[in-house]
Formats: structure tokens, C-alpha cells, sequence
């Protein structure tokens, strides 16, 4: 390491999730780490330490750290709400008779279309603060609200615009193929051909999506439709990945992981041999435990299976206004545990981790390693165990954004 | 009303919660309050707001005002936590293991035992700030770990002290008859004799305990045992509750509800007699969907009857470290709906008007009406069915506490 560093952190244990490192946590107690130019330059027991003079030195106070949490699978730009939908099916009414009249993802896309851009900022704020408030440092957000060109971009500059007043980096999404607009009603294949040659390309020469999208669902699009959008991403040189098999089966978590997507997401329907073709292919199944809990869904996803495989697991909010309006990584922890059997150790490693992986981010973090970002947050807590353990009451004392110290809470 | 007040609150709605107003809010659109000496003085549509000089007049922005929340039913006062044995029941071992090593509610009595009244404050302070950032301005606090009586003194005495440095109501529950202290192991009746000759006492003759609670289910104290702690506790002039029914069917539900319980609590396994004996009594149903959430329950309560025979319904948290360390009495309200059925209304009235009554307290709180107490929340939404919808994001915008303004968040 440098002899100086800009920041040095002593007296404090760190969950490194460092795979490296045995234990599910990859536990360093009595740590020390060294950051400079908002990158972990050294991390290691303290005793082992090498000579250093460093600008600012904080004392832990015995809390342990971990990487900054990353919720990697949000829908968290959007119009309007769906309270009074929420209301009327506890009320009685069916899923259907609120569809019919109006309901459903379809008013989620009004809203987003009738909102200005400011009013689409204004109202992710809150959400998006209340991730912060919990540790989170990287978010994703989709697109896919707006399904015409105008809405999607305009989500996505909201989406990039939210990097530059909070902080936190937001990695953006492309996912115009989420829903079959109304204009389009009966001709799929023209809509995810408006998707494939104006929605794609214009998005990726204004860099406005880091990754692109899909859900293959009945109620959504076929596993061929999904494919030309995977195709045309690929010819666009943007990684891609889909929303899958979370009401039923298609082949789509198979489709996407052969053609090399980043990750499949929900996958309660998945056999083992799709659980197969994610392990063979690297593929992140991340695991949206919210949705699951507010659909009232019975399938859970095959989890000793994809323990079993080695298939690394994220665990995100899937942050929207229908089926998880719940700005909350920290309860997905808790539902990972409690809904899908994950242990608290994994539950970390899908908020940190393999979120990081989830988004093609872990070269540069997720693991609090030599020579990653320096996203980092204090947690007051004897043991690790708690994160996932307890909700509410436990927050962070301190975080780090590229090693720059960011209020807490 | 007088002529002046303290305190004027207009350019808001109210969700009143009272059942004289139509409507399950007790809605009152463009609402004018007016608050003296702690008391709400008048409270209708601002344009039938008599003449009236306020001392501080306030811009309510357009939030929806409600009644200050009330968690009626917690343990939040204990030692230590229980995320080891969390952790090691998701890796496999069973309960049976994780009590037969010392784990289970004795590991929290011993805790609790071992646990300074000082280090008893300091770890239950985290817990009740969470509570308070959502708005809640009346606790019911629990002993209950201590199973003797100095611990159950110095559990009471914490809960008290913690009233006299947060802006909250603290309402406490002597719940000495929570489970078997291991001296008294194969002698439940002998502890009993303990409890009603030796703990109500003391408790009672220090003023420590506002009701007197009980657990009645195999694993904790029959029926019998249970009457005789309520026979006791009227002796003493201390209203009564019962965890009941929660794990099976045991009759104490009905033998409470007829001996003038003011609540019977988690009440899952209940009949329609059981519902009925609750209706005659005016014993209120506290729901606890978090324990049914962290236990992985299935039997839910029967809602739609203790709704058809007007059984008033509480939700509340039972943050306690086992069945739920959970500190969000806001996740409950999605909780009752997502998981037991109940509307956003109802989820409100649980927190409010309900919560009072299982409390003894509703000629005081619970309801937004002239006489009562200003304990009130302004959420910046645009209709009260937001607040059992969404989780995370919505925050109260300002909080009063007897008509005082108290920092939110
Ligand atoms: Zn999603
Ligand atoms: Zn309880």
C-alpha cells in the first residue's frame, strides 16, 4: 500500500463477503482499512497493518462493516400509485374487475406517461431515499412504465438525474418489452418491433441504459419475443437480462442463460435444469422475495437447488407500485429468510455480492476488497446474523459512498 | 370552543377514525383542528371553523392528518437477541435443537436477568425511536422476561423510564405469566402461587403495571392457571389481556373475553363461540401479523367473523426477539392486509381507535374528536389507504405529540 491513505478505519470488524475469506461473511474481526481516492487500498487484521499515515482515522466503536448494500432489480421511477386499487381487491373486489376498470400496470403506464419529468423525479426521491437511509449505495432502475420512446427515456434521464443529487450510483435499465402498451393491443410482435428498432437504439445512443430487460410471462411477452430483444441488445452491445418464470413456466430463465444474460430474475417456476443452465452460464437468479409476499404467491423458488448448483443469489426489492410498493432492502433480508429459507449469511451476500454480479458490477464492488470502491457501511451489531435477524430498529451508524462519509438515516 | 387556541391546523384532510363520520376514515376533506392545552378544542370542515385566534397557525400542505399511532401489544424491554439462533435454525437445526442448547425465550430471560436496568434502557431505545419515526405516540410495553420479581420490576421500571425521556405515552403490562422460569421447571402451579402472591403485589403497590397479561397455550400455562392470574390481578383493581390461541385451540380466549379482558391477543385458532363470547364482552381482537410472519403460521385469524360481530380489530407489532424483532408498526398495516385480510381501513383503526380500546384508553386517544388528546401524524400522501399500501418511502411529515410538535423521522 501507499504510505498515506485518506482514510483509515480501526476498531471495527468487517463481513468483507469476500469469498476468499472462509466463513459465509468473510469475517475479518479487529479489522483495519485503508482508502484512497475513494478505493479500499488495504483491508486485513489490524495487527498486520502496514506503517501508515492517514488524513482522517475513524474508530468503529466495534460495529462491523460491510460492503454498501446494492438493490439491484427497482422499478422505483414511476407516476402515480396504486393505493386505491390496493384498497378495492381487499375490499373484495377480483384482480379482474379492477383490471377492467382501468387497473393495474396499464395505470401505472398512464401516470408515468401524464407525469412531467420534474413530477417523476419528485416522487422517486423518497423512495430512493429511504434505500439510502438503510445503506444501500448502488440501485438499479428499469424503465418500462412509459412503452413508447418518449417515457422510456424519460424515465431513464430520471433515473441517471437521481446519481447526481444523491449519493449513490444508479445503474439504469432499459425495459420497454415489460408490458404490451394499449395502442398495441393484439399485435405484440409490432410493439417489440417499435422496441427492437426505435426503443433500443435510440436509448443506446443517448447511454441511457446500462442493461436491457424483459418479462416473458404469459400476461407479458413469449419466449421468441424475448429472444429478438435479447438479439437486438446483444447487436447493441448492451448486456441483458429478464424477469422469468414467476407465474408459471416458459423456458425463459433457459433462453436467457444460454444467450449469456446477466441475470434471471423471480425464477420461482425454474426446474433444475434451468437452475442447471444459470450454473453452466454464470447466471444470477435474483430473488424478489417483496413480490412474492404481496402476490400472495405458494411457489418458492427452488432455493437448495440453486444452493446446490452454485448459482449465486441476489435478493432486491423489485421496488413498484403493484405487485412490491416496499422501498426496503433491509425487510428483503428478513423475507429472504423468512419466505424462501436463505440463510442470514446469503441474505448479505444477495445485497452485496452477487447484486453486484447481478449487474456485471463485481470488479468494482460488493466485497470489501483491496483496490474496490470504498462503499462501505457501520452497523451497530454484535454479529452479522442480525441484518437479516431483526428489522426496524437496527440502522446504520455510518456509511461511505466512494469512501466519502454520507449521512446516515 | 374558546375564543383563542394554541395551536391551529389548516390546508389538510383528516382521517378523523371516528365512527360517528361516515366512512371507514371518519374522512374530513379541508379539516381545520384546533388544539389547546394538549387537547384537541375543535376539529370539522374549515369552513364551519367558529372565530379563533391561534397562537401558532400551521400549513398543513395538503397532508392527510390522522390520530397518533398506537402499538398496543409489545416486549420491547429485554436483553440480548436471538440472530444466533435464527441463523442456525435456517441452517437446518430444528427448535427442538436450538431450545435443548439453551436457546428459545430462556435464553432471553437470562439475558434480561443478567441485563443492567442501564443496559436494559440502552437496548430498548433503538427499538421504540424506530417506532416513534412512524408516528406512533402510545407503547404498551410488557415485562415478562424476567419470570421473578426483581426482573420483572426492573423490566417495568425501564419501560416508565423510557416515557420520561421520549415524547410517548408508555403503557405498561405486567406479563409475569408469559412462560416457566427453568427453578420452578415441572412446578407450574407453584409459580403461579409466586406471580399472584408476590409479583402482582409488588407490582401493583409500586404502581408498575397499568393490566396484568398471561400466555395460555401448551407450552406456557393452562387455563386454569391463567384464571387464577386474573382472579388476582381484579383483587388488585389491574384490568386483564391474554396471548391466546395463537399456537391451538384452548378456551381461553372465551374465559378471558368473559371475565372482562380488555384484549385477547393473536387469537388464530379461535371459534365462532369464541368470536361471539369477544362481541358480548367488548373484548378486543390484537392482531399480531408479524409473529404469524416470523413463525411461519398458517392459521389465520378469523376476520371475516370477528368483523361480522363488530369485534373490534388492533393490529400491533409484538416486537419482541423471538416471534417478531420486528420495530414497524407501519409493516403491520401492510401485514394485516397482505396477510390476513383486512382493509386499509381496518388496518388504521387497528393502530388508532382499536389499539386505544384494547388499551382501556379510548375515552382519551384513538380518534381525532374535540376533548381528546392531539396526539397526531400529517402524512403527505393523497389518501390514507397509502398507508397500509406502501412501506419505506411514506414518512410522516410532522408529528404531535399532546398537541406538542416532535421531530419526525
Ligand atoms: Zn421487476
Ligand atoms: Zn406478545
Amino acid at each position: 500500500m501507499t504510505e498515506r491513505c485518506d482514510l483509515l478505519i480501526t476498531n471495527a470488524n468487517a463481513a468483507t463477503m469476500d469469498p476468499s475469506i472462509p466463513g459465509g461473511y468473510g469475517a475479518v474481526e479487529d479489522v483495519a482499512i485503508a482508502v484512497t481516492g475513494g478505493r479500499i487500498v488495504w483491508i486485513g487484521p489490524r495487527q498486520e497493518l502496514p506503517d501508515c499515515a492517514a488524513d482522517e482515522t475513524v474508530d468503529g466503536e466495534g460495529c462491523w462493516i460491510t460492503p454498501g448494500l446494492i438493490d439491484c432489480h427497482t422499478h422505483l421511477v414511476y407516476g402515480g400509485h396504486r393505493a386505491s386499487e390496493f384498497a378495492r381487491r381487499l375490499g373484495g373486489e377480483s384482480y379482474e374487475e379492477v383490471a377492467r376498470s382501468g387497473g393495474g400496470i396499464l395505470s401505472t403506464v398512464r401516470a408515468t406517461r401524464a407525469a412531467s419529468a420534474e413530477q417523476l423525479y419528485q416522487a422517486a426521491e423518497p423512495r430512493l431515499q429511504a434505500l439510502l437511509s438503510e445503506g444501500v449505495t448502488t440501485v438499479e432502475v428499469k424503465s418500462g412504465y412509459g412503452l413508447d420512446l418518449d417515457t422510456e427515456l424519460k424515465q431513464l434521464r430520471t433515473a441517471r438525474r437521481l446519481a447526481q443529487h444523491y449519493p449513490v450510483d444508479i445503474v439504469t435499465t432499459c425495459l420497454a418489452a415489460h408490458a404490451l402498451p394499449p395502442e398495441y393491443d393484439g399485435r405484440p410482435d409490432e410493439y417489440i418491433d417499435l422496441v427492437c428498432e426505435e426503443i433500443l437504439p435510440a436509448v443506446a445512443k443517448e447511454q441511457l441504459a446500462d442493461a436491457v430487460d424483459m418479462f416473458c410471462e404469459s400476461i407479458a411477452f413469449s419466449v421468441e419475443q424475448c429472444q429478438r430483444v435479447i438479439q437486438r441488445a446483444k447487436e447493441l452491445d448492451l448486456p441483458v437480462k429478464a424477469h422469468a418464470e414467476q407465474l408459471s413456466r416458459s423456458g425463459a430463465t433457459a433462453m436467457a442463460a444460454k444467450a449469456g444474460a446477466l441475470s434471471v430474475d423471480h425464477v420461482e417456476y425454474i426446474s433444475n435444469l434451468d437452475v442447471a443452465a444459470m450454473a453452466d452460464n454464470g447466471t444470477v437468479a435474483v430473488l424478489l422475495p417483496g413480490a412474492f409476499y404481496t402476490l400472495k404467491e405458494t411457489q418458492v423458488p427452488p432455493v437448495e437447488s440453486l444452493r446446490a448448483s452454485g448459482v449465486c443469489m441476489a435478493l432486491s426489492t423489485d421496488l413498484n407500485p403493484g405487485s412490491c410498493p416496499i422501498a426496503s432492502l433491509r425487510l428483503m433480508m428478513n423475507m429472504g429468510c423468512n419466505l424462501f429459507g436463505l440463510t442470514p449469511a446469503e441474505a448479505l451476500a444477495g445485497v452485496t455480492r452477487s447484486a453486484a454480479r447481478a449487474l456485471g458490477l463485481c470488479c468494482s464492488r460488493g466485497v470489501l476488497r483491496a483496490g474496490l470502491r470504498a462503499d462501505m457501511v457501520l452497523w451497530p451489531m454484535e454479529t452479522p446474523d442480525q441484518l437479516a435477524y431483526e428489522f426496524g430498529a437496527l440502522k446504520p451508524a455510518q456509511i461511505y459512498f466512494g469512501g466519502r462519509h454520507v449521512t446516515a438515516g
